[in-house]
């Protein structure tokens, strides 16, 4: 059966109100804003009740650098919560929300798979309850705007060729990467370069995420720099007046959403910034109301260890307040085998030299991550082509580094198949810990990209184009020195080159320009060439879908 | 008190749960899908059970030429539903969905005023149900896939000069008016000129409103033409293969929404589609639904009645298969003396000549509807400036075209204001009257064409630029003619001149272009400019919103 299938039949058969759901964690119907018998919001004072509420223990879920072969970080994700929820643990699952315009182009979803999924998986993936529709919103109102301020006499004096604020659709749509606007004569604005992402990429995505409340987020909005005088003066939100306008766009997408898995794990998904440009992490409120709710709260970060749970280390956690008890880093053999080298067609068949040859990626992930001190998993997401060999080699590979790595099968078996798994975390968790940083946010700019980029991505040096270098110079003169990295990188390789796979060294990383987000309070640091609006592919998946006459959805996974 | 803050007040202590509305109609909680507490959408189940439900009586609300001056349609309709339930009548009220971008432009609800408003009024004006955010996306994502066909090897041999197929956001943003898109070399797409509109005037939300479930809908999309071949021959949604997935992201979008009136009147909200690109008025899923609910369903149409009202009467009513049983035309004191010439700064200074003179568009809108054969009726939506003599003398001027005119205040007093109003409408509902339709579907374009002219807009010819008679020619070789024609004129005036107020006669009709909408089935006639992307103004309304830490709203009207 397709994702989808199993996702059906069990809407239809099992799937419970999610005001049953929430009486779990001690939530009552009036917490909650239905959307629907089995979607979410938590309301305000909701969220302001929760404050008081001890915090459980929190695990990141991160992987190794993503491949073609597929890793499976959410899937696992889900199905270790079942497991921990099976062991009896009150586990709460914080996820990212996924974007339609992947969902539009590549098969493969965003909600886990097989029998670790979350559910109502089509509602999910589709507008959900409407927060990607919302900052979409957010964004492009602002962007008008900004447009309309320079048609209408620009009294501060923007420079049109600096505008630093891009439109968004939440779609995978090459065309818009480079467009003029303005076209048309005078009476249809001003004529200038712009560009336009993909809704998650942009910086309001990253504020959502980073906020701590209404309030922070109406600090964080105002904060934005959207672009530069012809004096080069930074201008901001706020000096544009229109704060509380962006504000009251995202006055219901900034409440978490719950959902359950198919096990009815409470699920809280909300936000889901990219994990280049922006710092890959769903949100500081989702992910605080689960350690809230749960004496464990699972949590992941988009692509590998080396971007997104670097990016939750050191960007996501000193907002939240909280570092990771554990970390459990997510490996398969057919990914690490594409790493040594194992043809994508041929993964299926057994190479335990080539397995031999990849592991390299997942031992350095595993050292980064040990770096920061918490005691770290390996979880080995089982495919039905792995051999008991691959697998026991892996294992021992892992036993060699001194972490324990634990087979699962959560596509297949849910939470069943990751009880060995959640056993390890269980005994991981109760021993002692202590976080150590990777950087102090006030060091140099340069040295805190050298750090990043010698520790984890096991790099040699930086060389700073002419552009990044006078954005170092605009930086240091506006006094925005003292704010965390976010490395703009592909997510292929440890290094800037898509191609370097398994662990790369020695490389020297080439940053094109630094990008200063105010509102999400990081310096955004541009290596190689980072895509921020996707395109779609020969065959885009919307090719395959289908509604029926009585609503039935088919053809999404 | 701002009509915001009647709204709020309401909301706090009076609004009823949408259930409880729901009930008053007949409908279980099963029915709705919740949205909150207070917005509720009907299912398919539903949607089906109601098909064998007798349908009520059907009023259409429609008003003179807009003027700046303000008419309150919208206000009226609710009031006027209010009124009738008041009297014991089961009146449901069936109205269109608010688009976001005046929201932020212009000060101006879409959701009545004082107390005579629907609720919630911060939903409805922003994100409501996210009907409007899944047909953007929608639409863009049809977008993206036919520059991603012309990308990837352009197959159906699409010109790229000759895509009909606009994006859309629901942000009035004049600097998308005019676009290049596609630049930045062979990998970031094909270079083409392209326009962004408003939502609400893509051909997609006419569908939406004009289809009468999943299948209609699905077959509606297949048919929209998105260009034409180098050959000029027309290709078509279906051709690109993506009708399912269109369909897929409207699954929701197509349910009709139910709110309340502040006086718990059940009021479906739903679609809204442009009254010049295209015809007007909400879904016929949501004027059906309040048919099949209440024993009167009022609805209204957009802007004047020469354009809302006969789109409504020429290409709604034949899709619903019901017509109007009686018509109400909205007219102010204020807007007939500025149509009679008196300066908007002193329409609240006494000026009965003006009144006198102005009144000929009045007259005019009263022939127009009584040509259709049902009884019509002028609601005399009445302000605080207006005098004594002033309504006396519309009440008598209406008195000798043998039509009455009932004042009601619906801002100050809600249904109490429009109880005469109500019971006028009741006795005019027991008549007998035969529907007269305008013209013939199978009649020749131009005949069509010339008919509205001359029997609605008072004109005398028509003459055709040479882009229109292309387009004519294309539309005989296609076979199109047999489709109703939806004009796309000035609001401002009877005619395509915005300037010439009043009833102005004589004059020539200059159509530029006539462009095919398959999808929505119908002919629409581009006459003067007609601006499908809004700008915002000096000052937008968006400079004055705001929202409170614990999530209130402010400053939205």
């Amino acid at each position: 059966m397709s994702d989808i299938e199993i996702a059906q039949a069990n809407e239809a058969n099992e799937m419970l109100p999610i005001t049953a759901v929430a009486k779990t964690v001690g939530l009552q119907a009036d917490d909650l804003e239905l959307y629907g018998q089995a979607k979410a919001k938590l309301s305000y004072p909701t969220l302001q009740r929760l404050a008081d509420q001890p915090l459980g223990k929190l695990v990141l879920v991160t992987s190794i650098n993503p491949t073609p072969a597929g890793e499976g970080k959410s899937t696992v994700t889900i199905g270790l919560g079942d497991a921990l929820n099976l062991r009896r643990q009150k586990a709460v699952i914080a996820l990212r929300e996924p974007s339609l315009g992947p969902v539009m182009g590549m098969k493969g979803g965003a909600t886990g798979g097989g029998y670790s999924q979350v559910v109502p998986m089509e509602d999910i993936n589709l507008h959900f309850t409407g927060d990607m529709h919302a900052l979409t919103t957010a964004v492009d109102t602002l962007a008008a705007l900004i447009d309309n301020h320079l048609h209408q006499g620009n009294a501060l004096n923007l420079d049109p060729r600096r505008i630093l604020w891009h439109r968004v659709l939440d779609i995978n749509d090459r065309a818009l990467r480079h467009t003029v606007i303005g076209l048309g004569g005078p009476t249809s604005g001003v004529p200038r370069e712009n560009q336009f992402d993909i809704t998650v990429a942009s910086e309001l995505m990253a504020v959502l995420c980073l906020a701590e409340n209404m309030h922070d987020l109406k600090a964080r909005i105002g904060r934005i720099v959207i672009g530069f005088t012809y004096d080069r003066q930074p201008v901001t939100v706020s000096q544009l007046g229109v704060t509380g306008a962006i504000a009251v766009l995202l006055k219901d997408a900034l409440k978490p959403n719950l959902v359950q898995t198919l096990a009815h794990t409470p699920t809280l998904i909300h936000g889901g910034p990219f994990a280049n440009i922006a710092h890959g992490c769903n949100s500081v409120l989702a992910t605080k109301t689960a350690l809230q709710l749960g004496d464990i709260a699972l949590t992941e970060a988009g692509f590998g260890a080396d971007l997104g749970a670097e990016k939750f280390m050191d960007i996501k956690a000193p907002v939240l307040g909280k570092t990771p008890d554990a970390v459990v880093i997510v490996a398969t053999v057919r990914a690490l085998k594409y790493n040594g080298g194992q043809a994508l067609k041929d993964l299926t068949t057994e190479n335990r030299d080539a397995l031999a040859q990849g592991f390299a990626n997942l031992a350095k992930h595993v050292a980064n991550m040990q770096q920061y001190g918490r005691p770290v998993l390996v979880a080995i997401n089982r495919f039905t082509s792995d051999t008991d060999a691959e697998i026991a080699d892996l294992v021992a590979a892992c036993a060699q580094l001194g972490v324990q790595a634990i087979p699962a099968d959560v596509w297949g078996q849910g939470g069943q198949g990751a009880l060995a798994l959640a056993d390890a975390l269980i005994t991981a968790l109760a021993t002692t810990s202590r976080f150590v940083p990777l950087y102090d946010p006030k060091a140099p700019v340069k040295a805190k990209i050298t750090t990043i980029v010698q520790k984890i991505y096991g790099g040699k040096d930086v060389v700073y184009d002419h552009q990044a270098e006078l954005a170092l110079k605009t930086i240091a003169a506006n006094g925005w020195e003292d704010l965390p990295i976010c490395m703009a990188k592909t997510q292929y390789s440890l290094s800037d080159d898509p191609k370097a796979l398994g662990a790369p060294t020695g490389f020297t990383m080439h940053v094109r320009d630094v990008i200063p987000k105010l509102g999400a309070g990081f310096l955004v640091v541009m290596t190689g060439s980072v895509l921020t609006m996707p395109g779609l592919p020969k065959t885009p998946a919307a090719m395959n879908m289908d509604v029926s006459d009585d609503g039935v959805i088919s053809g999404l996974f």
